[in-house]
């Protein structure tokens, strides 16, 4: 038996972990037993990773993990408190969800270009109206957040022939793919010229709110506002005004501030908003991936090498190199 | 004034004909005064391309048009009438539906990926229900129909990262983006590996009912078939009892042996069936580029120059060069 003792944060049952026999102690630990458990843990896996246990938990009494593990692409569940400690390494699910996301995202652009929702509507009410759509070729998308899965949505969309303005933290040309990366000044400028803007940047101090009046007003009254980022990336009642008085086109929300979304938000009645329930990345196999990432990640802790997927805790995300 | 004589069976308002002021007698018809009409005519417009009345005017008695132009894909409402005039050119809309149809069948294919539909369902009812998707890249289409219209959607889905196996009349090899074309004959063994299967090929006696139980049954449980192409290419019950008894995942029908589909349609009702109303290729601004591909072949017909996009009556479509 290893000393090495990983604590799981569960929700539901953890694929393949039998990897891990006579190599660690797995202990597994629930919201409310996480505190008590967390000193005794050299690693941790946030298996549950849309729990606030570990924010409340950290840093508490006695030692902390040395390694901590999210299967999730945003950190920010765990940030700032694990920022308080250095020592402890924090990863995250880089990579696993950029294509499925990019898959999604794009067909978010068709079918809102394309009006399946209208047809589907009138297949219902057995209603044969033609319509005119919307031409995907050509048009523009803003796309802000300029990691890996914001890079495969702005590859995806060019596919299709959409010219792509990506946006991140800081201004860089000379990009393979994009040409120039636009830094987060640039943004407004560039809302006013977008046929779609996608919002899937990470979730940090800077880009909480960043969709607000002020940013869709600077939206054309064509723009179509789609958020696979973080629900607080959003003013919610600010993309309701947006779209209650037609100031936008229309709006897709994978993620809110509240999750799940009650049945009771005004959300679900908005016109031209449509609604997921924060799935855009979880493709079948998804927890097969995301577990085996871990367990390839952890075979390198245990071999004394440098962990992938570290996560910059001031920055709130894995810098890219 | 121009000797010239244009013949227009109308529906609609036809977009732009001003530009030919001066250089043509543009006579308008509607179906029942077409047939009296037509000796007249040296040049007939069938800008009502869903209208059957030039099958049933034609030959008729007296000299016909020297050229007759569609602005549409398919030709299937004109032969093989027309192929009784050797010396009647027929002209179609090749090109302008590629990209837009291309679009709407990648815009299908990740809808039902990612279960959009569902969605909207689930949205409709207020619920928030978490599923787990398909991936889209990876996965294996069969587009049958390798003219434009089929190479745009097997280069569109190939950017999703989609493999794709086109089918054409005849097998060639050494095609600069897909290899090999593949012919009819190798239909049946390909169906069994497709993930997806989109007809978009021209309307013949040899494809006519193509997609009956014998195609349907070769088909994966997990397969979506998507027809863009025309209705009588399906056997309509097969595809209802396929669909019925879970034989194939899904299928999604923009054309149908009869449009408008009639309210009383058993298919409104299939389960797994997405049906919308013959506008996959209609974008807007598409009469516009309809209207403006007619009038460069007729500057090219005043000029006494080659007409673009000639029809083989034979074929029933337009040659690839």
């Amino acid at each position: 038996m290893s000393d090495t003792c990983l604590l799981v944060l569960d929700a539901d049952p953890l694929p393949r972990l039998d990897r891990l026999a006579g190599r660690a102690r797995v202990v597994h630990a629930d919201a409310d037993s996480l505190a008590e458990q967390l000193p005794a843990a050299d690693v941790l896996l946030v298996w549950d990773f849309l729990s606030d246990a570990v924010k409340h938990a950290w840093p508490g009494r006695g030692p902390r993990p040395r390694w901590v593990h999210t299967p999730s692409a945003g950190v920010d569940r765990l940030l700032p408190e694990l920022a308080a400690s250095p020592e402890t390494y924090l990863t995250n699910a880089r990579g696993v969800f950029d294509q499925p996301i990019a898959e999604y995202v794009a067909g978010l652009v068709l079918a809102m270009a394309k009006d399946f929702r209208g047809s589907w509507e009138l297949h219902r009410q057995r209603q044969w109206r033609h319509r005119e759509t919307m031409r995907v070729g050509g048009t523009r998308a803003v796309v802000v957040g300029s990691g890996p899965i914001g890079r495969a949505i702005g590859r995806t969309l060019m596919a299709l022939g959409v010219s792509v303005d990506l946006v991140g933290r800081t201004e860089r040309s000379g990009d393979p793919e994009f040409g120039r990366v636009h830094g987060n000044v640039a943004l407004g400028g560039l809302l006013g010229r977008a046929d779609w803007v996608v919002c899937v940047a990470p979730l940090t101090e800077e880009s909480r709110g960043l969709f607000d009046a002020a940013a869709f007003a600077r939206m054309k009254p064509e723009a179509r506002f789609i958020n696979v980022g973080r629900g607080q990336h959003v003013i919610e009642k600010d993309l309701v005004d947006a779209l209650n008085e037609h100031r936008i086109a229309g709006a897709a929300l994978d993620v809110f501030a509240q999750e799940p979304l009650a049945a009771e938000s005004e959300l679900w009645e908005v016109p031209g908003l449509l609604i997921s329930p924060h799935m855009s990345g979880d493709t079948i196999g998804w927890r097969d991936d995301l577990a085996e990432q871990f367990l390839d990640n952890f075979d390198r802790w245990e071999a004394g090498e440098p962990l992938l997927n570290v996560v910059d805790k001031g920055l709130g995300y894995v810098p890219s190199t």
